[in-house]
């Protein structure tokens, strides 16, 4: 198959844009701004939901639901939330459609049918579901509550990119009350290392665990925490952020508890969700030229088995032996395809499985037959070696463990390398003009100063990392005193 | 605890919905027509969804994800869909808000924000999912096209109801397309029978499988084939429906496909779907004036057990046995809840776990602890016995057999009771005024008689049953020659 892939180094938006079509993972819809996530892509999310599911849930958090839409008189109850949000809302008038009477067999909307009060649909849910909350706290021994959703949500984006930024997404969102302030931090950092193990361990992604400027923070939040990774062409991607509401919304929702000692209390909340972007840093971290590559953790098909044959006869000889093998695996929890297709040479399947990032490639010929072997591939070396067939059970799940370390430490190593420490403005903007990458800079700490940096760079402060060493030390525009360096960089 | 449930028997309806809150299962929310799913409703629902996306993919489906929003000229394509939704759409027209300039600290819909196209809320995604499928679809080879999507849907309803009927549901719907008409007939009759399959061994709901009369069907489709329940107050809820389409949508949309001969066909499609509709059918078939009754295959909690103690000591005792009993039987992939809250009596803890319907209750007191004894209740038959602690290992998975088909087998004995072959229209009507239930009478197969049996007695043919023997008759209301019974019930 003739892939047709741009080359990272020639355009790598339009290499991501392609890639992510190419390899089946999403395209674009008939509706601006929103994608189509296809069954390969899919996949790939399900086994994220599914890992990142249990994980919520060994920390104790149950799963709900609550509405699509936030009638206006809510959305707006916590003004700085809604101010946000405000600018990206698609909004629901009316309830029903009507015959045309001007284009026979077209529809248009039944003047008639005029909500009394608009819909949001939700960019995020905190509103409807505080104002549900204040339902189902009372006292102390309501708490804490701690609840996550699995939805979709919208916010009217004008410039769009596959799973990057798309009007509507999917995602979870974990909204979490409290009695203490103490708690809810605690829980907002808890969740912060849920992200960040899951974007370590399974999309191997090396992530840097911080706390956002106030500019950057959620609207209507305290303090919002976040993991930040490096792409392959030097920008910084936000996988998920962990916000501390303070009592904001119970505020704004009057959400009061009574506490142990008798008094009433607004209670503290947490919100903290990822999304499908974290297909897209998946993407934009690890994969090359010929296609995706993906992490073991989370490829649908861990190992894809071509077999190379002459006639009918072999290919049944083959077919015995694979078959037999790959039950063997799959009794391992290793995902297995046997690609056996008539239709298609095993040139095609290679380029095909290649682009799919199937982490390994097992090929099986005649010879093999004889000698007792098999071609083991692997996606991210693109190395080839001859290994004895009979050992192929034993040997694969090490392989796959192998090759998910290796995807790791090849982006950790990345991230090392394009990670640098500047002290003038000077080398700010040419490290971020040449090598790209975070920049560790002092900052005065003012909103003004990052502002003017962002202006000027494109660059902003992407977080102030959690376990970052204090430095006395002055920044860099301003030559005002610093206590800590903070994470510059350009991002998505 | 007081349940203040009211009883079945006074009124049906209200009881539905008390026990629906009451057990923790769904409320209404702020937004009209919509419910909030709470945690315990939603553990059933996630394993409805785990058993039946299993099913869906052993049949060869997979799941992707397409846009929540329809533009209204893709909605408009098909025109008998489009007419049949018209009514109940909710519609997108603008897509911002801004400040309030008549008052402070609101906001409203930023007039210059206007679509240039409206975008309907999915109530179906036929549309948009055609709409995707022409590109996706260009030689016989690219068939079948097997492709399920759980997602939330928006059919904007006048008088709803928790689960049964609401403005926003969550359901999956599978949109299949195929080379021939005998293939896609094929997988709507396979996909029925999968969700009969469902409705029988896990929400123990024993279904009626048939083909819906013109007046019922989809619109849009060719046939609806649907599978009937029967409730405890004597009316019958549509449980899932599984479409063939014939060329209808491939028409509206354009998709054709190159033959293995090397013409240029449409495509056949199908549709189904199953919804947290269902949730109503679980709670409806078979719950009682004391609180749910849950088929043991979806109950999130399958065995609760309660310590009844005099001091830490003897709880401590108990708690060791205990302990060691869950481990065992969580081994044995049962959930087990061992409530050993110190905030609780426990006739209150017995009163709860009734009410949320979980199947089995073991009981520990002090004696029992002497004895190596424990007591064990059943939830669906509400009979308690003495066993051997010991023996609770073996016996509690065998148990939750028995009370799965125990449920069954009731649901079961109660629609054979209340289904009625009548041959008169005065029967018929006496039939479902004081007994209710599935009747069983002829009908002339004219879309006139049907809908004047409806208006005279809110009656309605349920399905022509895939099974019903074929059986020369007249019309009870016509005297025109008929070939088969029909189901005829009231229904939800």
């Amino acid at each position: 198959m003739s892939k047709g892939l741009p080359k990272r180094s020639e355009d790598y938006s339009l290499w991501y844009n392609e890639l992510v079509k190419k390899a089946g993972l999403a395209e674009n819809s008939a509706v601006r701004g929103c994608m189509v996530i296809k069954p390969y892509g899919f996949a790939i999310w399900e086994k994220m939901q599914r890992v990142l599911d249990d994980m919520f849930k060994r920390t104790g958090h149950e799963n709900a639901y609550f509405p699509l839409f936030v009638p206006k008189s809510l959305f707006e109850a916590e003004e700085q939330n809604a101010e946000g949000f405000a600018k990206e809302c698609a909004v629901v008038t009316h309830y029903r459609l009507q015959t045309d009477p001007d284009n026979k067999g077209k529809l248009r909307v039944d003047p008639a049918a005029r909500l009394e009060e608009e819909l949001i649909v939700r960019p995020t849910s905190e509103a409807i579901i505080w104002s549900t909350y204040k339902n189902w706290i009372q006292s102390y021994r309501d708490l804490p509550l701690l609840i996550n959703q699995w939805a979709n949500v919208v916010r009217w984006e004008m410039r769009t990119r596959l799973f990057l930024r798309t009007a509507e997404f999917l995602w979870q969102e974990g909204h979490t009350a409290h009695a203490t302030a103490d708690e809810a931090v605690a829980e907002t950092k808890q969740m912060l290392d849920v992200y960040a193990e899951f974007a370590e361990n399974y999309i191997a992604l090396p992530v840097i665990r911080g706390v956002k400027t106030p500019n950057e923070r959620f609207a209507g939040a305290l303090d919002t925490y976040c993991i930040e990774g490096l792409m392959q062409d030097g920008k910084a991607l936000q996988a998920g952020t962990s916000h501390f509401l303070g009592q904001n919304f119970a505020k704004a929702f009057d959400v009061k508890f009574a506490t142990k000692e008798g008094s009433l209390d607004y209670v503290w909340g947490t919100s903290w969700g990822v999304s499908t972007r974290l297909m897209g840093a998946l993407v934009m971290a690890h994969s090359d030229d010929e296609g995706l590559v993906l992490p073991p953790k989370l490829a649908p098909i861990q190992v894809v088995i071509v077999p190379i044959y002459k006639g009918e006869e072999q290919l049944a000889q083959i077919s015995e032996k694979v078959n037999q093998l790959k039950k063997e695996l799959e009794a391992k929890g290793i995902s297995v395809k046997y690609d056996n297709r008539d239709t298609e040479r095993p040139g095609f399947k290679f380029a095909e499985w290649e682009l799919k990032g199937v982490p390994v490639r097992i090929a099986i010929g005649g010879r093999d037959l004889e000698n007792g072997t098999a071609e083991v591939a692997r996606r991210d070396t693109k190395t080839k070696s001859t290994q004895q067939f009979d050992e192929l059970t034993s040997l694969i799940p090490a392989l796959l463990d192998e090759i998910q370390d290796n995807i790791y430490q090849k982006a950790l190593n990345y991230r090392e390398e394009h990670t640098t420490k500047v002290d003038t403005y000077e080398e700010f903007k040419e490290v971020l003009e040449n090598k790209g990458g975070f920049v560790l800079a002092h900052w005065d700490g003012t909103p003004e100063t990052e502002e003017r940096i962002k202006e000027e760079t494109k660059a902003t402060i992407r977080c102030i990392a959690l376990n970052t060493p204090e430095e006395e030390g002055v920044d860099m525009l301003t030559g005002k005193p610093s206590k800590q360096r903070v994470y510059f960089a350009k991002a998505y």
